[in-house]
């Protein structure tokens, strides 16, 4: 924890130092998924950065409780209007499930991904269904504090009203003027609208339709809450009334997250949030990913290769690998051309990583390697900056194989920081691991097995069978290489 | 769907003809774990078992909602007595978490056993927590309708009024009287039995202690809801007032399933289930499991060996397979003897099914494959009999054993008809799986390079070589097989 984290805020936008509030205790919270389709892209970044702010701040020694919830009713087809129909009940009527069998397939599913790209699990992961008696409650301070009115059984935030004495867009510098100037009154016309007294105004609770079947009692109406309460209510619950950093992708950034700001400061009187931190967002072929263009990529996708646009599986790894090499507040552009130049510039890390357990120390070394370890602290202390310690694991691998080939030296001391560099920031920080690290031993056993023979062959000059065994291996795509030490081999 | 099923219905205690209410659905509960600790062998049966009866009925055509619920408030000590300290909470208490980190980070375990089992997931998994407002409504309707009374901010259900209209006892056999005279003065001491009017009735809501954690308002108090309730409004939200079938281990029986007819009945006057199905309990060493016996055994242990009883470690396959061996109404003594001939017998199995691509079909079968099937539809049909279907896929195992050593012979039809076998018994319906599926294929290129290599060895005669790779292979647990028809491999 004696590292100084400087974090960019998305409240000032500029790179703040971080301090809890309950040192070594750190509150964070994410915006999870809403589990009405497959995890797609879009899901891959947010989840694999926060991850690795997770992951650093446990590696650091804090106490992290992470919460990241699971959006299984009230997040509407229009999110910024907050009309249209629940996006999990519009799925379930399609397929005629029961709502929750949508969130449960596509919560699994999402699981699933998290676990192939090696997100760990946060340590609450709460549903919105679950909480509704806490934002029942939450919705009732608000209206008692005066910054929402009941209309026709729902509930508004009443966002004029809050402007008077708060600042609204505070974290999207977006003005109040401008939002009600740019609501027109053609969009009056759209259902809940004519509730509103003000366009800007946002449902913290909806009467529900006859046919609506997610539906709870309330003081208001048997209805369902709005999107942005429930998390609001979930994060002041299980993290209290101010935390230390809320994270999600920038499209979050209005209106959820803003109105995140209004409804606690609505509620408690306080903001709720010190640090919010933001990913960009990612394009696809230099386009904006999105339904209707065609190039919506699920993540299974990637993974198995089953879509137009992609000329071959990716392996979640891979992903992960691509994601950590831009900085997390920089546009990404995912393209065959790009995904593959990750995965060789992937292979090549690992390669090097497993070849270092077969260099013979020297009894001295010819380049220093402590240097490298303060340089990743240096860099993940700077905004996170994964791009960066990425490359300096690079630098660590170019010596390495320098000294498999006898251009440099290592001593065993040098050999053991080295590995504990990698142990450390690519595998504990950035969360990369060894792909099929479990069929590794009986591949391991064989290929001992097979590369034996294959020596005794050479020692007998059999130049046929040693050379056919190489040719074999080559198309299981097993690559070997001879050198003074013996022969190597890895697998592509 | 033309299948005739029988299951033993515990309220019958008899088989009894399975006709679904509204066919082809088929809505089925079974009680989920308390999440306060490592999944355990006692989980695996009940799951493994209800699992069995999903994939059948799901193969069969019917359309299965199946809720399996995660409890994770409620549970208290004394579940008997439904008294001390909230199972979760005490956990959490003692590791300094909050709650729902304990639940989440024991779900995900749960979670992750469940699939190394290949225990399908349930269409929904509610939670207990999230859905405190239908446990409350529920309450109040029994409260109106005069099964209930409010004692001290809590609410007990009332045994003896509605024992005076209803039957209490039929599932368990237990009478009230016997109850009544059997809870001594002496118990009255414990916490919260002064609130009760009698012993035997049971809390569906219990006032929070000023140091309990897990609270929600109410009409009563704030407090937490009993822990019989919660499968009552979940079972009663998600698959209706009545259902098709509820199952669980026979150490649910009393007081909890009991507790739950009472409950529905009290609410809305009518039984809620129509087949109640139980597993019967395991033992160890011919012990009943317990904390207190030094013989309790989580199921993680069991996969990697660590633990005192254990000589070695099984398999999810192993456990599945041992399970399964066993109608699921007889008890099942776990043993490191037992466990090791089910893991013998189940390679033999597996290895069978992996030779059938092996077999050159012939212009005449010699035994009969076709009647197979129908046995095994009958086995499952007499009360899920999976030791049954099992012997039938010995017997299908012998017939390839003895058609690759040349005593049998089978057409191409009849090799497709014993595969059919077993992917729709041995895969689908009894939820087998190859182990180490994943890495057969790297496996399988570089076995096919040694054993070519072997035999070129073979041909010049260099025996020195052939029965090297042949005893290398063997330390690596691969076996190898010489026969006319080549050489063929297994994996122990």
């Amino acid at each position: 924890m004696e590292q100084a984290l400087y974090f960019t805020n998305s409240l000032s936008r500029e790179k703040e130092l971080f301090k809890p509030l309950n040192p070594p205790h750190v509150g964070m919270y994410v915006c999870g998924p809403t589990v009405y389709g497959p995890a797609h892209l879009g899901h891959g970044r947010p989840y694999i950065t926060f991850d690795v702010l997770f992951r650093y701040l446990t590696h650091l020694g804090y106490k992290v409780r992470y919460v990241r919830n699971i959006t299984d009713v009230g997040h509407l087809e229009d999110e910024v209007e907050g009309t249209g129909e629940d996006r999990i009940q519009k799925r379930a009527r399609l397929e005629k499930l029961e709502p929750m069998e949508i969130a449960k397939l596509f919560t699994d599913e999402f699981h699933r991904c998290m676990r192939l790209l090696n997100v760990l699990p946060p340590s609450i992961e709460p549903r919105a269904s679950g909480h509704i008696i806490e934002q029942i409650e939450m919705i009732k301070k608000i209206l008692d504090n005066g910054f929402a009115y009941v209309s026709n059984g729902s509930v508004y935030f009443d966002v004029i009203k809050y402007a008077q004495s708060h600042d609204y867009g505070t974290l999207s510098g977006r003005i109040v003027e401008e939002q009600l100037a740019g609501a027109g009154s053609e969009r009056r016309e759209l259902e809940g609208q004519d509730e509103k007294k003000n366009p800007a105004d946002f449902a913290l609770w909806k009467k529900a339709q006859p046919n609506h079947i997610m539906r709870w009692p309330s003081p208001w109406s048997e209805g369902f809450p709005g999107w942005h309460i429930e998390c609001s209510a979930m994060s002041r619950k299980y993290l209290g009334e101010t935390f230390d950093i809320h994270g999600g992708g920038m499209d979050l950034l209005f209106p959820h997250h803003e109105s995140e700001i209004a409804q606690s400061k609505g509620c408690c009187g306080h903001a709720p949030v010190r640090f919010w931190m933001h990913n960009n967002l990612i394009t696809i072929n230099g386009q904006k990913m999105g339904r209707s263009l065609n190039n919506f990529i699920n993540l299974d996708q990637l993974f198995t290769g089953n879509h137009p646009l992609l000329k071959q599986a990716y392996t979640p790894m891979t992903i992960r690998f691509y994601i950590l090499q831009a900085h997390y507040r920089s546009t990404l552009d995912f393209s065959n051309e790009a995904l593959q130049a990750a995965e060789k510039a992937m292979i090549k890390l690992m390669n090097s990583v497993k070849a270092i357990d077969r260099i013979k120390p020297s009894a001295q070394s010819t380049v220093q390697i402590k240097p490298l370890r303060q340089k990743c602290y240096e860099a993940m202390n700077d905004d996170l900056n994964t791009a960066i310690v990425l490359s300096h694991l690079f630098e660590a691998s170019r010596i390495i194989n320098s000294t498999i080939t006898g251009k440099e030296q290592l001593t065993a001391a040098d050999l053991t920081e080295i590995k504990k560099l990698y142990d450390d920031f690519l595998f504990t920080i950035l969360g990369m691991m060894q792909e099929n690290a479990a069929d590794d031993r009986s591949v391991d056993g064989l290929m001992n097995l097979i590369l034996s023979i294959r020596q005794e062959a050479k020692l007998k000059k059999d130049f046929a069978v040693s050379d056919r065994i190489r040719d074999e291996l080559l198309k299981l795509n097993f690559e070997i290489k001879d050198s003074k030490d013996g022969t190597s081999w890895s697998k592509n």
